[in-house]
């Protein structure tokens, strides 16, 4: 699984992983990351390691959320997708995880979809976010101020908007952790020509 | 496994997946073909169908390519990856695949290391194609005209660089089979603004 063979930081990011996610919304951060010496985990929501996605791709994950602690990961990565984001949803131990973490500024990232639940939460209220278009609508009716950035920053809290903006979702975390040379660095290693 | 719901081809791709590939060069071309209702079939070219990436993701493929006729797929596309590269030219079924198709003029992709594979084979020479930077020299050294293209297009021959550039190989995918405008409505399904 994802662990970088020489890490550049002691944080590690925690993905959470339901069925029905847009698997390289997901793996494509986690690349991203790897490739800075940034460890990121698949874990999954449900009760099996294994999980098909909403393009049928099976990904088999790390560890169930049920066996790990969130509080031993610095960041939590929510991918989206449908049917992954209701489904991410509707799991308590994620919105009670993403509700306190939010609220006491901890690292939240959230793609596509899944800004939605963020929003949905109440805790988009005053913030700059974004999503996939399609949602963006929801954002704005929870209060957020909504940007068609492909990546927004606002303190602790990054989003973003759907498959196509995932690498620069990644680079954005890669900046945070590490800075402007290792996100250089990445985007040289995966001939990201933007 | 990959089969969009409302296909719009019945021709499909071969996706030949040896240990030790980059999995989103995989998975980024799989996703932009999927959306546009081409399937792309995971197949593995070892003995399991089970493979874990170069970043240690463990996916699970749809068939062994002992069990499959690649007669049955129109494109065959090779993903990169150390040692996902070498992996796949160390199996003759995929190196007598990829002789046989190019001679013949059939359809073949191949992305960051792998299109030294061709080059190495011979079947470049003469030809228009990219790879990784760290190959260029391989394929110029076997006759091929190299490009800084992110995709480079010579008939049925399609080459890209890396992880950064999957995205527009699939697209040009998507082109090669639906054309422009099944390009502009996956962009905008996955928000890439580039």
């Amino acid at each position: 699984m994802p662990t970088p063979d020489n890490p550049t930081t002691d944080k590690k990011i925690a993905v959470l992983i339901a069925e029905g996610l847009e698997e390289v919304e997901a793996l494509a951060v986690v690349d991203v990351v790897f490739r800075a010496g940034i460890r990121a985990e698949l874990i999954a929501v449900g009760d099996s390691l294994t999980v098909t996605s909403s393009h049928k791709v099976v990904l088999t994950c790390e560890a169930l959320l049920s066996e790990v602690d969130l509080d031993d990961y610095d960041m939590v990565f929510l991918p989206g997708g449908i049917p992954g984001t209701p489904n991410l949803k509707a799991v308590p131990a994620v919105t009670d995880e993403v509700t306190a973490r939010v609220q006491a500024g901890r690292p939240v990232a959230a793609i596509c979809a899944a800004p939605s639940i963020l929003a949905e939460l109440g805790l988009l209220q005053g913030r700059d976010a974004t999503s996939n278009p399609n949602f963006m609508g929801v954002l704005a009716e929870h209060g957020a101020r909504t940007s068609q950035a492909a990546v927004v920053v606002d303190d602790q809290l990054l989003t973003s908007r759907g498959m196509g903006t995932a690498i620069e979702l990644g680079l954005e975390i890669v900046r945070h952790y590490l800075g402007d040379d290792a996100v250089d660095a990445v985007k040289r290693g995966i001939v990201y020509q933007h």
